[in-house]
């Protein structure tokens, strides 16, 4: 079948209306008819070119939530009309020691919902800007929240999951201090996601005009980074810090903020390295710094339940299909709160 | 009581031998006859004031080994005669939460062995390159080795516990892949603590020439870390890799190593930064980068303990205390296997 959907020929191109098609659900899969998809920033730099290998005609999106419009034969767990999601991940091998223990994200065979290879026209993985998709059945998420809030569950499926994850994987909870640096698309998730398991959260950032959104958010403490004076308070005393800001910067600031055995995880690549960090902070008080990478399946459906149950969902812009260009260029000024979301029944205008 | 001893009078002054004083014994106090006393790199790298705030004159040395000479009235877990080692801490605020738990080495007010502020004369405490000692009860610690292994004891003192407290932190065991980097000092004692530990260990080396001695020492396996196909081939296959190298290099290279959350643990701090390593390597399989400082003192003990059930020692080349101007010369350019030890009798001729 032949849908709508929204992208670029390439790097250089702007994103416009284009035809695609999907395949035929096989006995596994289930096919979704897309209501909204979150827009994140490594849309920005795969639409762009600006990692290498993307493949062109190239559709981004992998915030999506939608309703099940059909099901394969060997499909038991969803019935058409369920409301469901899928984020980052449409395959993996299914057999490794990451797929077996869930952690379908660290598979070396990962399929990415997009700019992936596949056997499916036209030889590479097509997101989320499209009116349907079609995703083997171990990938899709069962949706609880009200219908009302779909479309502020959508970025839970990337934004959501890629910080709930290193938040669990480190053990935050009531008693600890935990920060949260950046307070955007993921950073905003951070604060609402720690604050929610119980820590006490510190949010981390550049911007003064920033403080009381991120209090609002449920930041217990805000911390503007550029006053080494704030910064300095705050020495030796965090359990855990979460960085969500992917530009290059001072990781010492952060990591000399750090506890005995603290850690700091980063969810953000820059695209040019970060000034090294000092040996001497790591090893003085045998502090670790971390990378963390989405989430597997498994904790990708625990936290869209945690988040449903605890009333969490993201702070989003609605837009339609054609604004995508414009929000790309706002979001690279940081002018959004703190999500934008494509509303897909645009794409049929 | 005036001693011998051996210490430099300014960074820029080769060592020359020195008179000392030591406190009379206090209550707690342990007074210990120097018999060996471990050269380490931090001595060269302090006493040429190479790191910043070095206190003159400086009396290097905290590998320290010999026997008990006198106690004091509240001591009652040592007698005169017994055999002891001190290593790099000689005292500490004995009631944070660092020194509750027995971690001493990363309490805030540690009191290193040498250059840290003291009462006693002349300010700053002074090291093991001297004739006796005066330490508090707690910092001691109980050596079950024969005697005749004194002098290989000593370098357990730093470079053993070191490479202990990460391996255990890290719970490396039997069924664990773990990497030793640099086959020095440190890196000598980490082979052979780790195999003690039942690991399959890798020792990984920029010097052809060292292959056959890692093995001697432990190593399953040699890497040559110049060599780019050796180290491919076991790309993801780490547990557990520890850096004892100082000098600035590629982590990325020992980061690609690691499987999915696994650790490289620094324990040598450059003077100049190493490259800043790729945030990819550290997201993509949940990796971490850390470092660890020494070990606390319940933690020595059990090294120690550790070592004289395993039958482990130093291999060490012994020196006079004329000599050590040139075994630092020698240990700059790599040139000891594994460690020099001064015999510290030859201080009185």
């Amino acid at each position: 079948m032949s849908i709508h959907a929204y992208g670029a020929h390439a790097g250089d191109q702007p994103l416009e209306p284009m035809n695609i098609t999907r395949r035929t659900p096989g006995a596994h899969d289930v096919q979704i008819d897309i209501a909204y998809c979150g827009v994140c920033h490594s849309d920005i730099h795969q639409v762009r070119a600006e990692w290498a290998g993307t493949l062109f005609p190239c559709v981004p999106g992998h915030e999506i939530v939608g309703r099940v419009a059909a099901v394969g034969a060997h499909v038991s767990d969803y019935q058409v009309g369920d409301l469901v999601g899928v984020g980052c991940i449409v395959d993996s091998c299914k057999h490794c020691a990451d797929c077996a223990e869930g952690l379908e994200n660290y598979c070396d065979e990962m399929i990415g919902t997009y700019n992936f290879p596949t056997p499916d026209a036209p030889g590479h993985t097509l997101g989320g800007y499209s009116e349907q998709i079609v995703v083997h059945e171990r990938y899709v998420l069962r949706i609880r929240h009200p219908e009302a809030q779909l479309a502020a569950v959508a970025p839970l499926l990337c934004a959501g999951i890629t910080t709930y994850s290193p938040l669990r994987h480190w053990q935050v909870g009531p008693g600890h201090k935990v920060g949260v640096v950046g307070i955007g698309g993921l950073g905003h998730m951070g604060i609402k996601l720690a604050h929610a398991m119980g820590a006490h959260v510190v949010a981390f950032t550049t911007s003064e005009s920033k403080r009381e959104a991120a209090k609002a958010l449920g930041a217990d403490e805000v911390v503007v980074s550029r006053n080494a004076e704030e910064m300095a308070a705050h020495a030796n005393s965090f359990e855990f810090i979460l960085n969500t800001v992917a530009a290059p910067h001072d990781l010492d600031a952060f990591l000399t903020l750090l506890k005995r055995d603290g850690n700091l995880t980063l969810v953000g690549a820059p695209s040019s390295p970060h000034p090294s960090p000092e040996v001497f902070n790591l090893i003085m008080k045998r502090r670790s710094l971390s990378g963390s990478m989405i989430g597997g399946i498994p904790e990708t459906q625990e936290m869209l339940d945690f988040c449903a149950e605890h009333g969490i969902v993201a702070d989003i812009e609605m837009i339609r299909a054609d604004q995508v260009n414009d929000a790309y260029e706002r979001m690279l000024k940081g002018d959004v709160k703190y999500r934008f979301v494509m509303d897909i029944a645009t794409l049929a205008d």
